[in-house]
This record gives C-alpha cells, structure tokens and sequence, in this order.
C-alpha cells in the first residue's frame, strides 16, 4: 500500500504529451484544442480540477482554472495555471495562447451537446470542430510511467483465485459473491471509479457472473453483459444464487492511479460439463495465439480475423446467435475503452507502447459463459502478458 | 433481499410518466422528443436497452431498439417496441409516431455533442431543442411506486452506526474504511453504480473522510469533496490513516431498483474538540428547522436563505472562505443531482412528491468537517424525514 497521501504525474510526463498531442492536432489540421473532460485534463494537464486546458497546435498550453485553482497548482505541473472567472474571458484565454480565430478541436464524443452549442456562441469566429481522435491516438500509446501504473492496476487482479477461493459458495447470490471480491479489491487499493468514455456505458470494477446469467446478453457491444440488479442498472451481477456445476465467469478492472488492466478468469464450484470445458481451453488457445500474433505493424482488424480463424466454427464465440459483436480485444489506459480496437474493420496498425485488453469468451444461452482474458503490452517484437493470475479454470 | 430475479416497472407508471412528460412538452413548446440516454429511457420506457424512445407531445410513445429487442420487450411496457437496425430509418421512426417536422427535444444536457451533430444531419426538417428541462421537472416529482424504492434506498443507510462500531478503528485508511462500508452497503443489496447527470461528476457510493480529508474542496459545487486515492479521482477517501479526536464525515447514498437516497453522518474514534461538537449541533439545528419549513409552495431559494440566516456568522458553513458553495441541498431519485435545489436563486416552489437531501456541513481547513443529512419526502403539509440512522454524532 501507498504510505504517501499524494502523488502527482511528473512534467516530463505531461510535456511528452502534450506534444505528441500538439503533433496530432497539426495532423488533423486543426489549429489548437480546447479540453474540459476530467480525464483528458487528467492525461493532459495532471489534474482533474475543474478547468478549460487551452492547448494551441504551435506554443505553450495553459490551464484556466475554474475549481479549484489551489488544487490545480498543485497537481499540475503546467506553467500557466490562471484563474477562468467566467465563461466570457475564454475568447481571451484562448488569444493568450495565440489562438484568436481557425479550427478548435473540443471533445465531441463525451462533451454536452448543450455545453458544446454554449462554445459555439461564445467562440464566434473559431471554426470548432472535433480533437477526440487526435487524443485518443495519442492516449493509446502508454508511456514507461503509465506502463507502471497499469503493472500495478494489474497486480491487483493476480489473486482472484485466493479470493473465489476464500468467499464463493453454493447459493450465495452473484452480488454477494461481488460484494467479497470488491472488497478484496478496494483494500487491495483499488481506486474505485472506472471512466468508460462512451455514452450510456458504465463498469462498477466488473462482472461476476455465473450460470445463465453470463449468457444474457445487453445494450453494449460486448460479448458479456448479465442481467444486472434491476432494470437501470441492467448489466453485470444479479441477485440469483450460485449453484453447483456452473461456470463462474469473473472479469475485472484493476485501477490504480487512474490507471486500469482487465482480466477474466472463469471458475466453478463443482465440476463443469464437458462441452463448457473443452470451449474454456479453445478460448484459453485463441488467447495465447492471437497474443502470439500481436507485434508493432498489425492491425487489430488481422487480430480479430485470426481470432474467428482459430474459433471457427465453434458455438458461442463472442456471443451467441445474432448476438455475436465484431471484436475480440480493445486498449484501456485510464480509461476502459481505449484505443486500439481488436475488431472488424480495425485498420490502423498496433504500435509498441500500446496495451490491449484480449477476450475470447464462448456463451452459451441459458447455460452460461466461458472465456479469458489477459492484458498485454505491445513491445518491439511481440506483446508480454501483463495480467498474471494463474489460466487454468478453477473448480473450487 | 429479493428473491425474485427481475422486476419491472409497472405499466401504469409508465403510462403516467409518460402522459407527464407529453404535458411538459407542450409546456415548452416542444412537439415531441427523441430520448436515448439510458436513465431517461429507464425512467419513460422501462429499459435501459440501447435504444430511441419516440415521444409525441400527442399521442402513442414507440421505442425503437438497437440492442437487445428482447430484453427491451420484456422490460418495457409499452405496446410498441420495434427493431431499429440503422439510423437512416429514424426519420421514419419519427413519422411513425406522427413527427414529420417541428421542435423536437434532445436531452442536450447529457448528449454528446457528436451525437448530437449526428441527429441534427440526419433530422433535416426539423428544428432540435432541449427536452431536458421538461424530463427534469417530470422527474423531481415521485410516485407512491417510486417512493416505495427510495425508502428501500434510505433503509439500507440506516445501519451505518452498527457498520462504523464494527470497522472503524484508529490506523486504518479512510479508503480500508470505506471498503468496510461499501461491501455492507453491496451485501445490504445496493446496485452498485450511482448516476450523476452532471458533466464530470460521478459518485463511488459516497464518501468517507477524516480530519483534514474532510475540509479539502474541489472541482464540485459540493461543501465537500475530499482528496480522492489520486489525481485522476480526486474526490472522496483517501489512504490517509484516521487518528484519534478527528471527526469522519460519512456521506453514503442508497440505491435500490435504480433509486437513490442521501444520508450524512458524523462520528469520531475518541472526543472532538468543543468547538466541532458545537458546529455539528449547529448543523443538526440547521436541518431540523430548514425541514420544518418545508413543504409545497416554499422555494429552494427560501430554504437556502432559510439555511444561511440561521448558520448567521458561524465560521465554514458549507465550505470554507472562498470555497462556500451557494446551495443547501438537492433532489435524487434515479440520478443523485435531480431537481430541486435548495440553491441560491432556485425559485421555484417545492411540490408534493419532491424528494430532497438537505445537507449543513460546517469545514474546518486542516481540521475537518462535520455535519448531517437527510432525504425527505415533501407531503401536503410539511416534509417527512426518509433516513433514519440515529442523528446523534457517535464517538466510538
């Protein structure tokens, strides 16, 4: 456990990424960036305090500070961290940066579209336009420090079969079952919150599913939902009890510093049929070859395809039926949907430096779901394992 | 605990959500609205699918599904749920429902701003406005169905002086702490994830913080915030050990079947100083008489004043110096920021059927904070307490 009460990111950090962000924004031909989102903040400035981070394509950025400016000094490493009174001295914070007209990048994809026309009317004469792809490349390659985050996002996840071991039980519910491996996650040092950057997506440190319930498909685009408590929160656990000879699948989020890993390992209590133990180990194979696959300059569409290559035409992969989605992996970094995708369509290349999440999973309707997954960081030549729990299913 | 895998909301409130909303719609001049974040579809549909609810300010409501169709149809009640297998076919959704133009309301408040250039492309012939301020005041006012959850939710907290007798010890982190808590809150079958409309807020059940914790403001308009494990949640408990004669401040929201309630308690391991036994009394004094006050008719702003006259020239009521936040309290429900405030210049009059949390801390930099709160229930002639932990602050 951390002794210390406070770490901040360090300014070489925060430099690279800034400029490497610079660099993409010059790329896509927009002429600075105007960041509000907790987490780009977060990644881009050091703190998460409530502030307009103005960053120009060419020069230094600034962080206009709404709540609180203390805060924000002393996480922040930036040189310019001002105070923003109002909305109406933007126009000049931003010509403090030297931006006083052209195309702004704002985050579109998670900023209000109320807030966003309230920009509009406010910043007359900017062409705005969107900066979330040019930070989202930039935020899929990790660096060494946040490479030293995820390892200990992902040393958390490295005893979750003491802990099955320790509190599942025949006829505890699947929340009660949740309730004692979050706990062992919380006092692990587990930062609690999980940022999901899509809409109407959320992630309470996972899923613990077992029987029918890890076949019940859902709203995202995921091989796994489960039905989830009640009707709002209608994913992950229930309160339906454990039973004898069903599989147990558990998949987590580690976080630490802000920094997440994914991993799922599948359990029983008691035996399992044959067919759900023999999908295990094909989803444990697809696992090890397509990471044994996965190196600088391929796409995580070649991924994908030589994941439904090695599955081919076994039941359930990804998805029963018409439920089946189109991906077998996707990056995380602070938060757990970040780039690249292992799916259809992935064009873009994998580079060294980026993580990615793997997750060859096999449901079955009314039965339950099978499957693992483990983090991997992409290195010069290959891609190491960053997720370190033991792989064999475990019948406890 | 419920026994039962999975419950729905009832029809008939539904078809009275609905009929609201449609009244409020036309009160804003709005001839209908297209409504796709997932707590606004649970709160009008019955499900939280992936999914586009069609609401005419006249006539039949249709929702149309992107994923899953049947957990949509057995969740909700309504009698049309339809496939909708692209976006193209929305403008023919919307003509389904007799929407062939006009003002139609997005929830700009939570939609991305993406999403929302993507409807205004696809919508051509119609003009798009905001639909958020007539859901929000639909949903300030609960139903007897509604308030049967939120005393499920307020129950659940009323345990939180046996929890901190059981757990809280001098040495432990704020963060081991409140992995106690939460796991009793989890096994007392709490939901997990808690909704919060606002950009950039998000709630881990709570908070629960000691001494100085209790007093370190943020980028919320909270009177507390709290340091947070790191800088990318910097909010909440922290691995800062709790000491003897420091008050802990334990601020917990209940949730069950989606809905939420609000309570703050205070306690010390060992005596507090007079002076903040003195300023909880003065809390508790505030909270009793601000809610004796309330009832219909009566503003937020009312009751804010109400708040401020009676903590006089008392030192850090609801935040320290500059950081004295202007509100009192907040209605919930199925999102932890709902209408009303009890906030400078919220002048609208409370109703029968609100439900707020009315919270009067006191902060003390470097020391601590100390306070109360409870969830009410306005009636025809007053405001019923809903949380019922003991309001005496415990020294254990």
């Amino acid at each position: 456990m951390r002794q210390t009460l406070r770490s901040v990111i360090p300014a070489g950090e925060i430099e690279a990424r800034l400029e490497r962000f610079q660099a993409a924004l010059t790329e896509d031909a927009l002429d600075g960036a105007l960041v509000v989102q907790e987490t780009d903040l977060v990644y881009l400035a050091g703190t998460g305090q409530s502030a307009h981070l103005v960053v120009p394509a060419q020069g230094e950025a600034a962080l206009f500070v709404r709540k609180t400016l203390e805060r924000a000094r002393e996480e922040s490493p930036l040189a310019r961290v001002e105070p923003l009174r109002s909305l109406k001295h933007l126009p000049a914070a931003l010509a403090s940066c030297g931006l006083e007209g052209g195309r702004i990048g704002l985050e579109l994809d998670v900023l209000p579209a109320a807030a966003y026309l309230g920009y509009a009317r406010r910043l007359d004469g900017f062409e705005l336009d969107d900066c979330s792809a040019a930070l989202r490349r930039v935020r899929a390659v990790k660096s060494g420090w946040e490479l030293r985050q995820v390892e200990r996002a992902a040393e958390m996840l490295s005893h979750v079969h003491e802990w099955m071991a320790r509190h599942a039980r025949v006829g505890m519910t699947e929340l009660e079952l949740a309730a004692e491996i979050e706990r062992e996650l919380r006092v692990a040092g587990h930062q609690g919150p999980i940022r999901f950057r899509a809409f109407n997506n959320e992630l309470f440190y996972g899923s613990v599913l077992a029987g029918p319930s890890g076949a019940v498909p859902g709203s995202t685009e995921t091989p796994i939902v489960g039905p989830g408590p009640n009707v709002a929160v209608s994913k992950g656990a229930s309160h339906r009890r454990i039973e004898r000879g069903e599989p147990i699948l558990v998949d987590l989020a580690g976080a630490w510093e802000g920094y997440l890993a994914d991993q799922t390992r599948t359990f029983s209590l008691g035996p399992l049929p044959r067919r759900l133990l023999d999908a295990y180990e094909a989803a444990r194979e697809i696992l090890h070859r397509v990471a044994d696959d996965a190196m600088p300059g391929v796409t995580g569409a070649a991924l994908y395809e030589r994941a439904l290559e090695l599955a081919g035409d076994l039941e359930g992969f990804m998805g029963a039926g018409d439920e089946r989605v189109s991906f077998v992996g996707h990056g995380f970094g602070l938060e757990i949907d970040e780039l690249p995708l292992l799916a259809k369509g992935w064009d873009e290349p994998l580079e060294a430096g980026m993580v990615f999440a793997l997750e060859p999973k096999f449901v079955f309707p009314g039965v339950g779901a099978v499957g693992i997954e483990n983090s991997y960081l992409v290195t010069g030549d290959g891609a190491e394992r960053l997720t370190s729990a033991p792989e064999d299913l475990l019948e406890l």
